[in-house]
């Protein structure tokens, strides 16, 4: 969107609360994405004439920005495609069909100018749709995605080299740690729940940053039979845990109870002052009681 | 396709020289894949008013089926998108820049007769195009690929469905086996290369099929800087090597020193009588002279 308004000359800027993650850079290659910092960037803000919110339906998904955006008396724009979305702006453009915000975005900006498309535009968004979607895989891919697919690689895009610079970055480390970890991935309640621990010795010992770990969740649920997927990380201050499902199982009811939220089928929680060892059998229990409707947890070998 | 022309009112059968991995038994639902027995298939074959090869452009890829198909006064047509074809049929419709067979069968038969696809139809195509291009990742993924897709799922084809029955179907021994293969894997080559083995062991106490590894190869080549890798699977009788690589790099050329063959960035090879020990050192020291053009092995951990 950005590279589009320079197109439209006009002046605009990229924020975002977190740093980029280092296997998105290469979409960034002017360096256009701004870290918030408040003291910085507050009066870019609340200065601004408009202000459009991606991917986030919730004025807390702002974080650090969202004391500025919310007392800013720009124009509010939000695109987003997640469910329960609160009207926090001017103009909400939602749509829970989509697949990706990013198409939501690709529909705007061709009906806007179709002739300021160019492959410097259609690479992040096609990036957007490929890993929202998990590879053209995930519930809401449908034809109209495919289609707008097909408009992006005509614009350039090369899908096996966005593959390849987002996926197949790992270290050797991140490698072996995911060896261990699927070595040691347990499964509960007849085989409809596997689970698996990463402790701070592994990632120290095989030098994987938390982050990197992004991704060992999704492996666990391709077992046959599985319904639900737990991943429990253990950091200095606590826990980080990872819920994923398939079908109607709505694990961020689970989320929920920890403290964290998300997506029926993708939620998280962060556990503060608890030991892994005594967070993953507490976990399991609950698991068993909202998902499963049962109180005993079988260990399957 | 046979479903089409039982739509026709054609006689139609569908042979093959294998049988059907498990995993992909849900799209023949009315058991209409014929595994090809030489005794009681061969007449059929012989006496055929028309043969159709699907994704076999030489005579050898026919297998225990290749002497009758060959012998048969039929007219013979082959559909395939695979380099090298060898002109054995009176109609041959290659496209090379087809990134699956099953994209060409849907263009044939939407040229043939739009009306009569439907969802049975769809659903074996777009599991073919899944398959065939790794979920729309590897080289020759265009805008026509999802043109064509984005029709298919318009017939009902449920993405989703087919992905999580053709992929999420491990056994938790694949799981935990697939754990150990990544926990053992190595560097050679600065890096550039990966290669990792299972054993008999191995495979026996996880209680794994040997085509149940299929996929392990691809887990091995995501780290950052890996050009080629090298999966070594020891079997009763021998070693089966898989050989993958990115870009320009052959490996063909490598498995073709093996009795093997494939793609360029796809190759196979099946090594009798020698035991993993001694295949490996081989097979890498062959490696750095095809590939890399170096003598040394470096080994990283």
């Amino acid at each position: 969107v950005n590279r589009f308004l320079k197109k439209l000359s006009k002046q605009s800027v990229i924020l975002n609360y977190s740093e980029t993650p280092e296997n998105h850079l290469f979409l960034d290659y002017d360096a256009e994405i701004v870290k918030f910092i408040p003291a910085v960037h507050a009066n870019t803000v609340l200065d601004a004439d408009v202000l459009i919110a991606f991917d986030m339906n919730n004025p807390s998904r702002l974080r650090t920005m969202e004391e500025y955006f919310l007392r800013s008396k720009a124009v509010k724009l939000v695109v987003d495609h997640h469910l329960d979305a609160e009207d926090f702006a001017d103009y909400m453009f939602i749509d829970l069909d989509a697949a990706a915000s990013a198409e939501i975005i690709y529909t705007l900006l061709k009906d806007l100018s179709p002739g300021l498309l160019d492959k410097s535009i259609a690479e992040p968004l096609y990036a957007g749709i490929m890993t929202d979607t998990g590879s053209f895989r995930f519930p809401r891919t449908n034809a109209d995605l495919h289609r707008v697919t097909a408009e992006l690689l005509e614009l350039g895009v090369d899908p096996t080299y966005v593959y390849n610079t987002l996926y197949e970055q790992s270290s050797l480390g991140r490698v072996h740690l995911l060896g261990e970890v699927l070595t040691n991935l347990r499964l509960a309640f007849n085989g409809r729940l596997s689970y698996f621990t990463v402790t701070l010795e592994q990632l120290m010992r095989n030098r994987v940053k938390p982050d990197e770990t992004d991704g060992f969740v999704n492996q666990a649920g391709a077992i046959k039979g599985v319904a639900a997927t737990v991943f429990f990380m253990e950091l200095p201050d606590g826990v980080k845990i990872s819920f994923r499902s398939k079908g109607d199982l709505a694990v961020n009811e689970l989320a929920k109870i920890y403290g964290g939220g998300g997506h029926k089928n993708a939620s998280g929680a962060r556990v503060f002052g608890r030991k892994l060892d005594e967070v993953v059998p507490d976990v399991l229990v609950t698991a068993g009681k909202i998902l499963f409707k049962e109180e005993v947890i079988t260990n399957e070998k």
